[in-house]
């Protein structure tokens, strides 16, 4: 994989990413993290910035597979624990949603999804009780603007490695640190149901977006710049739009103001208010 | 019931929390509410300012009781959608969460709780999904602070109207709407196992705590003032601590920051970016 307009100094990043985990975890007192394997490449990079940062023994990852989940993923996600050598636990979450879907007959494709990407967030917090552990975010900075994900979901976590780097800099990232090939290497799936392709999906590739998310964002370059980069005006308009249809999983919950100090709003800080 | 010190002019702060809740709906373009009723005051009180809003054909309510539940608390909620003539419907979500429950055998009774209240807000997302609705947050500014409620679970909601109203407030306000006296009069439970009693839970009274975290958080008293106030060093203290160790569920999922455009730290907007 050659290096992209997006190429980072991914040993500086590395050590970041590292001492963000441990001092997240040391800062709460919580010794460990806890995070679901898809089998693909956003989980796989969490992963291993955390063992980088905590040990193997203090990372506890989960497979979550649905009935229907290809057994691909699974292979995969076993790959990248056996890579690790973290703590590995398989739990099928068919059961605890199957009853749900047979009360609801007509839900569709995409409401069984979100249910299921909810049903996970439930075990990984429960196991992360029960463990002692921080629940890791998988979900990259492409994902996080575009919306690409379930809100309370998968995009549910206590704190976040990689949410600040794009798709195409998780994958350089993951080159960097050796992730096992065939993890980087397959196409980007949400495997919510089979053969789907977040590409497919999504409508464009994520080398394509994140070029233009980039010049968007981080280096604030406005319509008449970005059509100059080769960006055609839809293709723009489509993913502003999408950014802003999607702020509401970027958010709180929304609090009505009524006093003069009101939580998110004039109450908002890190963790060390009242010192 | 008498004045408290935290007295608000209701017919406004009605004015304000009903605007509120039609101005966040309508931005999206999203007709209706989806509310979970648990029979107490804080559910009640936001169906009743939706419904004020909106009309009752346009609030969505449900019950989520789990076997264990108390009767009660399910009559109370009955009460509650009658009085407002809304849509209700009454899932048990037992058969959700007893597989979980079965396959874990040693879960602690707090797990328990927070399964059971990650279920419900599964359900009430499903439906909002279903019926084209927002999900209406039911927790109020003392639950909050307090963190008194479970992360991803009773906590997550799309706009919470009560959510800058101390418990002292959302009665009055109650009283103000002519709430069912027995929804207003009943004691305070999370209804998480036979018998509970919030204050018996917490140790103290919501009374009490509301006067101490006005004064503390609004008024921005200092430890000398509110030890004037009659307030004891201890009970400050306790205070302070319970709020800063729950500051985690009033925020979003941490970010490492690598770029320098991050989300919730640097590119962090209401629903607006873009134009």
């Amino acid at each position: 994989m050659g290096k992209s307009e997006l190429n980072l100094d991914y040993r500086l990043v590395t050590k970041v990413l590292t001492d963000f985990i441990k001092n997240e975890t040391e800062k709460v007192g919580i010794k460990n993290v806890v995070v679901g394997l898809s089998g693909g490449i956003d989980s796989a990079l969490s992963a291993t910035l955390a063992t980088l940062a905590l040990g193997k023994d203090r990372v506890y990852a989960y497979a979550l597979p649905y009935k229907t989940s290809s057994k691909e993923s699974l292979d995969d996600a076993k790959l990248v624990a056996d890579f690790l050598g973290v703590n590995f636990e398989i739990i099928e979450i068919t059961d605890f949603v199957d009853p749900y879907f047979d009360k609801n007959p007509d839900i569709s494709k995409l409401r069984k999804g979100n249910v299921m990407a909810r049903m996970r967030m439930i075990v990984l917090f429960d196991k992360s009780a029960e463990v002692g552990g921080l629940v890791l975010g998988t979900s990259n900075k492409t994902e996080l603007l575009l919306g690409y994900g379930t809100w309370y979901g998968d995009l549910a976590s206590a704190i976040n490695p990689i949410g600040d780097l794009y798709k195409t800099q998780v994958w350089e990232l993951a080159v960097y640190l050796n992730i096992p090939k065939r993890v980087i290497e397959k196409k980007p799936t949400a495997d919510l149901w089979e053969g789907q392709s977040d590409e497919d999906e999504l409508g464009f590739t994520y080398k394509e977006v994140d070029r233009l998310l980039k010049a968007m964002i981080d280096d604030r370059k406005d319509s008449v710049e970005l059509i100059r980069m080769g960006f055609s005006e839809n293709f723009i308009n489509n993913i502003k739009e999408r950014i802003r249809k999607n702020q509401f999983k970027r958010q709180l919950p929304i609090i009505a103001k009524i006093s003069n100090r009101t939580i998110d709003k004039d109450f908002r800080y890190s963790r060390d208010w009242g010192y």
